[in-house]
């Protein structure tokens, strides 16, 4: 079993990545806690408890978190994610029976972090990395006892928010380069990677052939990110970020990584946001390349195994019922 | 009775600043939150301890605050305050008999202005502002609930640690920038005024004659900081910055201010920390200046009523015995 | 006779300078070079063939300059200068009788630096560098052929085009990295002394006795510059910034200057364009100072004397007839 | 016919790139200008005088350009190119036969624009861009008279100079800024198709069987190029990118394209000097898509015909005999 917090924004992807962690069996999901992203706080964290009421998850307990971005202006992704930051079109999402916490995200974080044993809990941030950042600075003995960050964000490749940033770390650089820059081991599933979780129309199908609550609320996420991401970027499927990061915790063989310096653009004009991994000796068989990348306390993931990685969440949706 | 929390890292001047904090009969000093700034967050606490044990003050908490700043790395000021942060010759620093709260500084800020009336607590910090914007982040309320931030730090004009930036916002510029950005009305008595207020030796004078224990310590730190201010900036007498701060909260009257807006430059080369203060209409008259002045909640601090200033600042530490 | 070149973009106050050089009996105005800064390269070339035309020069060649800033967009000063970029109310300019040169501004420049005499030619600019700074790169030789550059722009205080940089300077902040950071001297007459020379009615009941075309002319830049800087900046009396240059090379006693390095940042999001001078030091006697100053290329004037300042600028003009 | 100016900063594969240009019967090569870059200006502009000498190409004119970037220092890359500049081992380089013109290169480039048929010359820039940027700031006009850019230079996947930026490009950020962002239509031939043109031994084996002198130099130039490729970066085989920007100048089906905006990066701390190209639509098929691109004046090369690129590069320098 591993350990993990998912620090997210639901948001579409996010929705499933919480089903892929509650549903897998591998999983031990903590708690989730929300952060401002892909809309505003308040609704990311009705629609986090709305997904553990739809998938009856009474056991997650919820954490409210970061209200707005360290440096940054609030941005949000309406584009993407509707006014609701989790619309749907032809799926009736319940009223939530699920509590919020009174504690606060952070604090939670890191009482949690100091209170389980050193190196058995996961960080799974699947949205900007205001949470994590603070918790950072408020407890610093947390990073040595986290086992790895594993996060959703960052691209080596082109970005969608700007050419050159992915929207989490656009919408808050000053907390990722916090946390790139912290010592734990992070692990960046990035644009490079997501956009190859594409949800056709055939993995569509394995979710409404499940015939359950869970897969009918799959169905109707993948389809309005559909016709978000069509209208908004041009893709014919969609490609669902989040959920890859789970997958990655579930199962590293799920996507090929490398080891490469990665840090946070704070200061560019163009490039602020930026995720700059260092690839020039990508390939590279040189030992002193070899030897520089396991001293690396930072990878990238670079390739998707597509097959294994919608098994995985068409698995954990089926286990929900 | 004004209450204030005193966010510091003494440093010679916080040292001074905390005596006229606890002396003068107006302040109720809620409590002191130690940052990482003139030395280590381990040095810098570990001198409020000594200088709360000096002056006899054992109803005064101590809560240890951030280790470092948000994305800069450690900076210290050995140049000014030495090895040990608060470097004394001729006087002998006892072993401090008050201890470290078990609550962290930030959490400990925040849950005191949250559980105070609103608008009744002051903030002075008199080192970077770590822990003020982290407060300010970790729980957003406390924004509106605060009276006011009255800030030893920044200058419209030379900076000292660099060309263009005073050392305490040079330290953390993403914090000071946070702390700028909020609502809150915020006073910059930063060293434009800071320069104003040196240590003489006819002020040196007054502290000796008082022939207290108190008034030997004040006499030690400004000798030390004589002589390195001397040697690090040129000096002859040194400005004793951060109790300028504690005075202006005691009597306004004690500084001048001008209302104009003021930012924190981040992405600078040459720049970076600087508090760009607009002066362009300083001084003006026109009716649109008088009424953009009145909706800045911004001011610097331009004018010391310097012996307004020793005598509250001599009364205070008579009165510690 | 000092030679000059002045290299400008009227603007009334370079008007002012135009005719300081041109009467002034100690100056050799080798030529005029236009630069795009308060207006279009169009009309700042106009303006100056207009002015050489009003004052009777037609001894003084006129070169065409930058169309652009270096990277900058085009930027000009409509609300100080007018539509035409030297709107007078009340005087008729001729139309032009003394026609542009073939050869360009910074090409011409350069052919005269190789041609004259090394350490004789100082070079005026009052208007955005990117004339002088084409030509530094264009032939680097001419930097140690330069006598000085004496160059209205800038300021350690306050800007006026943003609350951190001058007007000169932030239109194009790279071409004015170029000149102070090249080993040539460069003076830099800035708003902090321009503020200084203020046109009071005083100050233009003089030129009004004058009787002269030349001094109608001048009441005439005062009358439309008064009513521009009270609408535009609040000001009672403008500042003539300009001819303070001029004055400079013709007497460098009507300002005092000091020897501190001063640079230009170029990526700042608030302080772009701002001259960055090191004023740490400032007035320091400590022997190490007074060392480095002298080893200063470059240097701030601070204070101007008033008194002088117009006695030269009245003289200049009486002397145009 | 194709005229070009060759804009160069010889170098291994400048060396190349002349010899292509020379060599093909398409190209009609008007001159070679030098710029610092692989290394400084001296010596750059003695190895393009040895390359026409060893080609005997007598009525090629040198014009000697850029000594210095517009605000960086000089940077050059001694660990590719070697102490020369163009260092070779087993092959005699010649005494220059050749001469220097006397006029600058900027001013020639500008003259001969200014001379030529609109629409008819390609500039071809293969090191800094500086000397086209101070072409364009020196005489706007000739934007519109170039027929189009075509650099080596960029890239939008891994830097090599940096993570981010490419060599050509990090050396002189602001010349390549004003450069992409002038209306004429330029064609980035970078390190993601340069990457491509990689110098096998069969590759080398072709030069080595014309049994010419200028055969056995470019056999002599890859040998060299191999060496300081594999220790400097770990390349087996070294990518020859200047000829690159003449081959699709001679055959643009040499390089498939795509119109994407590309602007250069000034101010990040981590990615000054990239060139930022959108590629978030690339391969989009959508209408708004396909629009935007043909209205798009800039394009970057992403993928190279490898043997049709060689055959070119073979074929000239055989006719160089």
């Amino acid at each position: 079993m591993r350990k993990i917090i998912l620090d997210c924004d639901p948001g579409h992807d996010d929705a499933v990545a919480i089903l892929l962690a509650a549903g897998n069996p591998d999983i031990e999901l903590l708690g989730l806690t929300t952060v401002g992203g892909n809309h505003t706080i308040d609704k990311v964290t009705r629609n986090a408890q709305q997904v553990l009421t739809v998938a009856g998850l009474r056991d997650v307990p919820v954490y409210r978190g970061a209200t707005r971005p360290l440096l940054n202006s609030v941005i949000t992704a309406e584009d993407i994610h509707g006014d609701s930051g989790m619309e749907i079109h032809g799926f009736d999402l319940p009223e939530p029976t699920v509590e919020v916490e009174e504690a606060g995200a952070v604090q939670w974080i890191v009482d949690t972090l100091m209170r389980e044993e050193p190196g058995t809990v996961t960080l799974v941030p699947t949205g900007p990395l205001t949470n994590i950042a603070l918790a950072a600075r408020l407890e610093p003995r947390i990073v040595s006892r986290v086992k790895e960050v594993v996060l959703m964000g960052g691209a080596y490749g082109a970005g969608n928010y700007t050419p050159s940033a992915e929207f989490n770390i656009a919408v808050d650089p000053e907390a990722a380069a916090i946390v790139f820059g912290e010592a734990w081991r992070v692990v960046m599933v990035g644009l490079d990677l997501t956009h190859q979780a594409l949800a056709t129309p055939e993995v569509e199908a394995r979710f409404a052939a499940l015939g359950t609550s869970a897969g009918d609320f799959v169905v109707g996420l993948i389809d309005a990110f559909r016709r978000n991401y069509k209208d908004a970027q041009g893709f014919d499927n969609p490609p669902v970020h989040d959920p890859c990061a789970v997958a990655y915790v579930i199962d590293p063989s799920v996507a090929e990584t490398v080891a490469v310096p990665v840090s946070v653009e704070l200061a560019g004009t163009l490039t602020r946001g930026r995720t700059v991994a260092d690839l020039r000796a990508f390939g590279a068989d040189a030992p002193a390349v070899t030897a520089a990348e396991s001293a690396c306390h930072t990878s990238v993931a670079t390739r998707l195994d597509v097959d294994r990685f919608w098994d995985l969440v068409v698995d954990a949706v089926q286990r929900l019922g």
